[in-house]
């Protein structure tokens, strides 16, 4: 007894905390044992990348074959180095959109959050964004910042990417177009420390020695500016499967269904088409903790209904592999719905590919009773994307139950620029 | 005029703030342009691995040559993956010592200590760390814990490692040797939040969702025996120039002289050769803040004459290259020592290699106002390593101008253990 699939998911029914802990119909998942270790990294050696990260004395970061290892620094007992990833991994800062959106998420991101002086003129945001534009530029590419005060710092990009936005304040206080605040989810519960915010800069990078120097560049040259208001540290695997994607802390395959630059659809999803603020695209973060205890004390089936999800191989409920469609149609020998009604997918899906919100979400660990998410989601619309979708998960989510949003904020991020540009430049002049 | 080379270095006058910042001899320091980016990693697919890291399915992790993707995921613009480290990546757990000591540093580490529980008994101490043994075994082998309610987190070891440690505490309730504390030094400004502890568990990993997951078991763990008394999170640079050593958030190459496994003197200088304790290793964990503000208004030669070496190559000042022996006895035309009396190399070094600490220091950032060093050594004897070193730091060194060592803590590490046993066997049983 199949029914036609739906195109879009509805609800049937209320909660039923039972169905949740019996599970339905769906195999307790698991890892099975076995399987060989087999890893190669694709070699980045022959690949000029943009930018110009710097030896020392003008000697190469390194030659082809030559072994990882740090002179003067512990081996293994086989005296072979453990592995690193490249130290010259460039991302480009300039083109028509910012970096930091599109790009590959990197394992590491801080999210700075700064009040303007109350004084602050359209006049000195501009400023203050023509001195930052000049620092992204410089250490995204490996090369120390203007006044950098620890140049060796800036040697390794390691994909570093800075992203600049501003919130509803910054752009009322420069005459900008207004920014529409989120409205109150039933769920929330936030708290001013993780919330709003003037200016943000969205640092992201391989390398956590590097994204802190950039870090403390960035704070201070920001000082006379504005004040730091909030700083939210988030990582991702660093070492990934291929063919899987990154796992939350409640260990869920997180990020499947999302928008995919170059295919149809990206461009329309993520970036504003027309009017003052085109080429720019609107970041919602959204820093939810998880209630691990509780989310322990469920048992798989529990876990994988809740999604409609397996925790494994991250696949629908009603398919083998992570991206299968989903058929949220597909009924149990019960006549229930094998992709329950409250299920987060079903919940959270939008059919049209151009009306997706495009989510690059890192975990974050701030002390055993502060984990969760630090979900970032960026789109050309919030109303439509973002809040369309958080709209329906706060009325019905079985997710619910394990997650509360503990702080919130929007920020419009300006297009890109070219070589002799800065964010925002056409906005502010 | 060339001085004898002094086999110790000496105290010659008191520190001249003066010459200090005039900086003597020194050329500045900097970051030369140019340089070619070739960078290739050694690929650890044709080496088998100790243990078992799972595919799900028991599919193997990847296939040589397959490309590191992660699908569902952005990529960039020339729809390339940006380049991960290895997943499969084990550290073998078992051996004649634990392991996270002679190991190669991790790119992060979180130091957790515990206060056991009044009542905990020999009995008891000897329960909890054949839980926390079996725990460690299996998660640094990309296995789950026995009771992990989150496999999938287990999957990608990344070099993890769990080491054991106990605190004077501990040994006392235990009815072991005593550890003698540390004396207090002039310059300590210790907080008990950073200090002290019964229990220690060192969690080194690549993978910072690993770390997280392993860290989340250890805790759930110990809850019935003991109580969370502090985390300390630290990082390192996790890509790397091949030759050239980890640099620290003040921008100097850090863990230049340190002793190799492997190498004349590494075992007597690390591992305790007899008595009771023997097969083991003391820990000495300082948490040393740096003052960065302070730091930032020094040029590169007067902080290159508080350590003693170039900021950009890590050479001493006699020298040109990262690992040319230092001349401590080589003047300046005016008769000064190059490398400084005062120099925090001078001061601290020890001729005798089976007398050096071994030093795996971590970088930590938490928050512009705490910023610093997880100051990690190792050695067999605390008094007459650690110790002796650190007294002649606190009496004399530049770099105390910059730095203030905020929390102290000492653990004795106990040897390592086969299949069959548990860390702490010989002491407990
Ligand atoms: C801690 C909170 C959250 C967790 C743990 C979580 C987890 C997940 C997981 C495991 C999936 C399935 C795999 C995937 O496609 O990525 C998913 C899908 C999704 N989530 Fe969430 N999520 C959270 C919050 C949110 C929020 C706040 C939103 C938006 C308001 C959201 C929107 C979506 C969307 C749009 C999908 C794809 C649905 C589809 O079309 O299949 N999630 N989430
Ligand atoms: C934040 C605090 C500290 C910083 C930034 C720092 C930095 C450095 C640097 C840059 C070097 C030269 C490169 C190398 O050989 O590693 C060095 C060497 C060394 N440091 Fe430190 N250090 C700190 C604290 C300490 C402490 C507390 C001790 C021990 C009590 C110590 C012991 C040593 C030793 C033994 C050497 C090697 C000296 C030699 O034989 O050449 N350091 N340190």
């Amino acid at each position: 007894m199949a029914a036609e699939p739906r195109e879009r998911p509805g609800v049937r029914g209320a909660v039923s905390r039972r169905r949740l802990l019996i599970g339905g119909a769906v195999a307790a998942g698991g890892v099975a044992a076995g399987g060989a270790v087999a890893v190669t990294l694709t070699d980045r050696a022959a690949t000029p990348q943009a930018g110009e990260p710097l030896g020392t004395a003008g000697e190469p970061l390194a030659t082809a074959g030559e072994p990882r290892t740090t002179a003067g620094e512990p081996r293994t007992t086989a005296g072979e180095p453990l592995a690193t990833i490249p130290a010259g991994q460039v991302v480009p800062f300039h083109g028509d959109h910012q970096a930091g959106v599109a790009t590959p998420p990197q394992a590491h991101a801080a999210f700075l959050a700064f009040t303007l002086m109350p004084s602050t003129t359209r006049e000195g945001l501009a400023r203050l964004l023509k001195l930052l534009t000049d620092d992204a530029r410089r250490l995204t590419q490996g090369r120390p910042a203007l006044a950098d005060t620890e140049p060796g710092l800036a040697e390794l990009p390691g994909n570093l990417t800075v992203t600049f936005g501003l919130g509803p304040g910054a752009m009322r206080a420069a005459a900008l177009p207004r920014l529409r605040p989120l409205p109150r989810f039933t769920i929330d519960r936030l708290q001013e420390r993780w919330s709003g915010g003037d200016l943000l800069v969205q640092l992201c990078c391989d390398d956590p020695v590097t994204l802190a120097h950039a870090q403390r560049m960035i704070v201070k040259d920001t000082r006379s500016f504005a004040k730091l208001a909030w700083v939210q540290k988030g990582f991702r695997q660093a070492t990934q499967r291929p063919g899987l994607t990154q796992r939350n802390l409640m260990g869920q395959l997180d990020g499947t269904v999302n928008p995919q630059p170059g295919t149809p659809g990206f461009d329309r999803a993520v970036w504003i088409g027309d009017g003052p603020l085109r080429g720019g695209t609107m970041l919602v973060l959204r820093r939810i903790r998880m209630h691990l205890d509780r989310w322990d004390a469920a048992d798989s089936a529990a876990k994988e209904f809740t999604v409609g999800r397996r925790l494994d191989t991250g696949a629908p409920l009603t398919g083998t592999h992570e991206h299968d469609e989903p058929d949220y149609g597909r009924l149990t020998e019960l006549g229930f719905p094998v992709i329950a009604d409250e299920a987060h997918i079903r919940r959270a899906h939008v059919a049209d590919p151009g009306l997706r919100m495009l989510r690059r979400a890192y975990n974050y660990d701030d002390g055993p009773d502060d984990i969760g998410l630090l979900f970032a989601a960026y789109q050309a619309d919030v109303e439509t994307q973002f809040t369309a979708v958080q709209r329906r998960l706060a009325e019905v989510d079985l997710l619910n139950e394990w997650t509360t949003p503990v702080g919130s904020a929007v920020f419009y991020l300006p297009p890109g620029c070219g070589e002799g540009g800065w964010i925002g430049e056409r906005l502010l002049t």
